[in-house]
């Protein structure tokens, strides 16, 4: 009897940001699939299951494994952290289900993404219409990831960049960027959010090229629209642009 | 002595996709402010809080009760679905404070965003750059939502609809896209998430309109980028462009 595969979004570093129905999950599995640096973000959940890891860029040994032990019967989690739709694990798995004509059951448990859980550390930043991506450029070629830069600062959208890691695309992307808006508009940079070497900057698109050491693995970066501001050391975008709210008269009537 | 500010992201819908600091921190709370709605959506939390409810479009109201609650010492939970940054009250609430001059304590607490969640039902559309936009014309102008929405299409981003219930609005918006996009690019429609009566539809840009009944309040809308296709049922979109992957030689090898 086919087994069933649950892919599993973890949330960020601190397991407060796990869901209950990610922890139900675990506990249901037998076996558990992860790229090795997120089998630690689990390890405290791991008692008595058979524990497969893999490494970075294998992600179709992955989805490979996991669907043999769900075809075998078992009950698999496939780790990714945050969300494990966002540049994780569900579309490797669902595109290598079905490529082979394979159809055990599937459950995405959707979790925090790296995105919000970064940004509600500098405050607000993604509380208007905002624009997802990643500088990555393994799988997409450099100019199409440019060119959506492009026109998210085109379309004024609150950007957050996953993976500027690859720090000669990073400059291009602020460069595209900074046609478009003005060199003091905000800019949030979180190293490790959640983690024990946690650290949250607010700088802007002039100075954040002074922060370049800041940039690893895991760090995220918020660009704010033509709105975002910072207050109290907190980057606030305004969730309208029209005049409509007035805080002071609110706050005092 | 001031108290202090929960700006909590609730999940969507099943408590299940609620986090452990969520938890932890309406235990905390002794004063819930929320959107009726929103109370409702943690009820089972309310033992011994005071609980201060307000109608929709009453958000000033609610971060001024907030503010004024944590001045007064308490410890005060303000509640959003999904995520409070999305669309929530984490920028008003600090725009208020920002206005007022007021520091009190805040900690905004990440949740599962009603697109994550949505687009968890309907396979992993969310699964590479993907654009965020809000139809709802009341804070906002429609030129500027349409404009967006334009720019968005452009850059083949996928795109997560909020608040659909616009009508006239979201015909117009997937008008634009479909300027961009083939008739077949899968279209996701996710009414009610996680509650009682949840619907996911997976159809395409030609003929999305017969399922405009299943638009609500809650409904979240997902279209496709250029390379996102439906398989048993699901809408995938693949996390790269180039043909790096052979799944199915990947998984018979």
């Amino acid at each position: 009897m086919a087994g069933k595969i649950y892919i599993i979004g973890a949330g960020p570093g601190d397991p407060k940001n796990r869901t209950l129905r990610m922890l139900e999950a675990m506990k249901e599995s037998d076996v558990v699939v992860a790229y090795t640096t997120y089998a630690e973000l689990v390890k405290d959940l791991l008692d008595g299951k058979e524990v497969i890891t893999a490494r970075m860029k294998e992600e179709l040994l992955r989805a490979k494994v996991a669907i043999k032990k769900a075809l075998e019967g078992h009950t698999v989690a496939v780790i990714s952290s945050g969300d494990p739709q966002v540049y994780g694990m569900a579309s490797p798995t669902l595109e290598m289900m079905c490529a082979n004509n394979i159809n055990v059951d599937v459950e995405i448990i959707p979790g925090v993404t790296a995105a919000l859980a970064a940004a509600a550390k500098l405050g607000s930043p993604l509380s208007m219409d905002f624009a997802v991506i990643s500088l990555s450029d393994l799988l997409v070629p450099a100019d199409e990831i440019l060119y959506r830069v492009r026109k998210a600062a085109e379309g004024d959208f609150v950007i957050a960049l996953y993976n500027p890691i690859n720090k000669p695309l990073l400059i291009k992307a602020m460069e595209i960027i900074s046609e478009y808006r003005k060199a003091e508009t905000p800019v949030g940079i979180i190293k490790s959010a959640y983690r024990d070497n946690e650290e949250v900057i607010v700088t802007n698109l002039k100075e954040w090229n002074n922060f370049m050491d800041k940039i690893n693995m895991i760090t995220i970066m918020i660009v704010g629209n033509s709105k975002t501001y910072v207050c109290n050391g907190k980057m606030i975008t305004p969730r309208g642009y029209t005049s409509r709210y007035d805080y002071v008269n609110a706050f005092n009537s």
